[in-house]
């Protein structure tokens, strides 16, 4: 098509409030429109993106004998009851009410509908396994959408599910769709993205992984070990520590400590190091506003899902008033009140001669045993794994903290929703059993930008020839010389008898326009007719990601450029 | 691939609560699954179906260089409140708010959300014309979904908007448009579908067509001349009427009439033809519940349709309580209340002679001489046109009255989505203007079902070859025999060699389901080996419409497929 034609607008000057690249990049180039609050339309270039990534995702789907069905966006509220979701998922899940005050909420995700419509396809055995998948928008409420594609409420998603009789079979499966991911992710140009394990969340499930790209500007945390290749996000990623216990424990000792407040302020007054502070942090629930007080060593952070996965439910930072009587700044565990919840993370086990608070204003203790003071306690895993920290799988100290974009993830559900929606098959023998499911997600959009945070220069996305909008950017330069427009409009005849996917500029305009035009659409080859050129019988053919430019002769162009492609 | 792998069941039972075949056979069928009133999931067959029917519309919509782009489901409701319809449309635009209390809506329809995707880009005359499309849900919180994928409240919908700077432009394209709907349809198997005038409706504009299929089950009537070639919805069509008015007017003459309340009975009692009695049908209007009432001649119906229009809102059957000092079955125009809205159809302009309603419980009048008893009244088309009517173009009495579904619509908007959001360009002369649209939608899953109404026996869906979900469906009879499995085996490898769609039926099942299983799933070729057939080295293939049954030799059985293909 012409450039002329193509609806939408690009401009050099930098949006306002993106602070990621493809953010930038796609709003300067014509790729989307904000609408609200992380809802985007498309425009033709962005769809023409999106449209080769469904069609790579839909091969490689249909090559494990994936099969294509259609689910509701908007679900009855019935389904995610049956579930348990519907009460257990916060207000990320949209719910609303139809003419008839029917509760219906917006599909995030469609495990239960996935079960729902397989439910009483599924009683024998003999039908086992099968897999389906569906491309469709969904919407989640998020509280913080940002970064343009990558965190918005309304998104294009590829969700799949598969259906097996055995632990084996389900393994087995999961291990095929993680190659075929992979193969997905290189396919649409970023063969770099990783799979780590990650922290199944709201999704519930036994083992799940996701896939990153590797990127400064990612929103999640990811631990690498440079020995052995463990690969985790943070969330899930298991912290080790080394605790080390004086041999002589010192007396339990209430100290002065006024106006140190903070776990730096508290260990410089008192000249210890961090390793020796017992840290305390306040939390609520959500679920019923009770409060938690969680322990940890000094030096170390709250890894916040391994307590909502140990509590069983959310939890947000407490703010704690006056009748709590807690003290902020100086809580410890010895003297609390009665009604809390506490948790003890593992590095305080067997430690001894730490400072903490004393729950009094303006005094802490030092040489707390918490074994001698409090006796035997429950520790558990709550901390952050951390930067040059212990590999919870090689033991050596050689974990390395990166940030990704999560470009997709699968999850091993095991019986979750097959048991609590009622879905059972019966064996050879038999006998009913509940199925066992996985999912497999890919976010459409998320993955387009992330590809253009991956391929991009300053002056533009760099897409790679597979979902590329189109193939070819052919540019009529000084258009207005009958000549060249001839040369060019006789080469846009030829490459589109050929096959090639052309956008063709025969603007009246500078050719340093056109060729800004050509870097924010990014597509792989710019093909060049220019008065200077054609004297010579020529065109130049540069790729977008400055690898050659070449000169060709005119006629054999089309040809050309289709051998390159 | 193998139908023994296929998720959804096929069943022989008729469901309960279908009214129209389409429904029956796709829920027998494994095409579609209820999930709530008026929203089903797809199983694969039909998804493959709404596939095929979605790249045919594309390619169409591509020639006439239209631009896929992609709008968010859910909306805000600043951008409906722009155009004004967030307060003009009921209860089928459904409303909510987000985890913010932002209040958004489900997109029934994109006229907005274009109108904001291009407000920017067309500000100069230059940029025009130019023409969008997406494919995507939608959702109408409909009344009374019914019938299967014909009305139903999710839906996935090809909508397109045009953009012009002149009514002629608009208009040429607006017939570009038409003729290419008419290639969709055609195309997609149904190629009787005709375009009829129709009602503008919540869409506003000045011209508008809708695409029918005719069919006893449709929802629409629509009124055709069978002289002149007039096909309008019956909505939209005029209805002429012949007054005939007596020389001599009688006068008006109180009359008993106790417990006669309809006009037959009241006509039989006054042994007058219904032609001569003033009918009233009391209405109250959505917005602020006033009560109308329209006058009508007796013979005729009222089309509420011309009421709103007339009116500008909506209205409903009145239920009139004694504080109105209105009589139900004695309502006529003489001696009413003041406060009320009158309205005259012009079938009772001139009339003389008429009976109505004394506005007195037990009484009517006769000899009613409108002019006569209120002076000059204005009289306005708020009749339907009848089965026999008079044809509103050539004038001859011809008109009949079918039923119809409609597959699709085109409606010339004008400027009135561009001047309610403020949309302008720049024209040569330096001069702003608010562009006109046009808009064009296709229900893909409604289409998917027409097809299913037009095309099939009882037995099952007959799927033209353009969109069915496979092209050949191959049967093995008796695959317990190793020779029937070896061949069946090879000529299905071959039939995927050769890019022949193919559904295989290889589970040891009787032939007489098999070929149940065949005709529900409406693939229009089946090919068929058999241990009788095979001894000869034939397969045998049928046509699902019944017009051929071939024996082939095996061996050039997937050429010859291809070549029917």
């Amino acid at each position: 098509m012409k450039i002329k034609q193509l609806i939408g607008d690009r401009f050099k000057e930098r949006p306002a409030d993106c602070v990621i690249d493809s953010h930038v990049l796609m709003l300067r180039g014509g790729y989307m429109k904000y609408v609200a609050s992380g809802i985007y339309s498309q425009y033709p270039p962005l769809r023409r993106i999106t449209r080769k990534i469904e069609q790579i995702i839909r091969e490689e789907m249909d090559a494990l004998d994936g099969q294509e069905v259609q689910f509701p966006v908007a679900l009855p509220a019935a389904l995610w009851q049956e579930s348990g979701r519907y009460d257990t998922i916060g207000s990320e899940l949209l719910r609303f009410s139809d003419r008839n005050g029917a509760p219906l909420v917006l599909g995030m995700t469609h495990e239960e509908a996935a079960v729902q419509l397989v439910r009483e396809y599924g009683q024998s055995y003999a039908k086992y396994p099968f897999f389906l998948y569906q491309i469709q928008e969904k919407f989640r409420d998020e509280a913080r959408p940002r970064g343009g594609l990558i965190r918005v409420r309304e998104f294009s998603m590829k969700d799949a599910y598969s259906f097996h009789t055995s632990q084996e079979d389900l393994e087995a499966f999961y291990q095929r769709c993680l190659q075929a991911y992979e193969r997905i992710f290189a396919r649409a140009g970023i063969p770099e993205v990783i799979s780590v394990a990650s922290d199944s969340g709201m999704m519930g499930g036994s083992l799940s992984h996701e896939f990153m790209l590797l990127t400064p500007v990612g929103e999640d945390s990811i631990a690498l070990c440079g020995e052995c290749g463990y690969r985790a996000n943070l969330e899930a990623a298991e912290c080790i520590v080394e605790n080390r216990r004086d041999e002589q424990s010192q007396p339990l000792t209430l100290t002065g400590t006024p106006g140190a407040h903070t776990i730096e302020e508290v260990c410089q007054l008192l000249h210890l190091p961090r390793e020796k502070a017992c840290k305390a942090v306040a939390y609520e629930k959500e679920t019923d506003g009770g409060l938690v007080l969680l322990f940890l060593r000094g030096d170390l952070e709250v890894n916040e899902t391994k307590v909502t996965n140990f509590l069983g439910c959310g939890i947000r930072p407490a703010s704690l008033t006056e009748e709590s009587g807690l003290h902020p700044g100086f809580l410890g565990p010895c003297g609390l009140p009665d009604g809390l919840t506490l948790l003890f993370d593992r590095s305080l086990e067997n430690a001894n001669n730490l400072c903490c608070g004393a729950n009094r204003e303006g005094f802490h203790y030092t040489g707390l045993d918490l074994r001698r003071e409090l006796g035997e306690l429950r520790y558990e895993d709550f901390a952050k794994l951390q930067d040059e920290g212990i590999c919870p799988r090689c033991g050596r100290r050689s974990i390395s903290i990166s940030r990704g974009i999560e470009v997709g993830n699968i999850f091993q559900l095991g019986a979750k929703y097959t048991e609590a929606m009622g879905m059972r098959y019966l064996d050879r023998e038999g006998n009913f059993h509940f199925p066992l499911m996985g999912c497999y997600g890919i976010g459409i959009g998320r993955l387009a930008a992330s590809v253009c945070e991956a391929r991009h220069d300053e002056f533009g996305p760099v897409w790679p020839l597979s979902i590329a909008p189109w193939q070819a950017h052919l540019c009529a330069v000084r258009a207005e010389n009958p000549d060249v427009k001839e040369a060019a409009d006789r080469l846009y005849g030829e490459l589109q008898a050929a096959g090639v996917e052309t956008l063709y500029d025969d603007r009246p305009v500078s050719a340093g326009v056109q060729f800004s035009d050509a870097d924010l659409l990014g597509v792989p080859f710019r093909v060049v007719v220019s008065p200077r050129n054609l004297r010579e019988g020529y065109c130049e053919i540069a790729a977008r990601d400055h690898s050659f430019t070449q000169k060709v002769p005119l006629a054999g162009a089309a040809v050309h450029l289709l051998g390159l492609i």
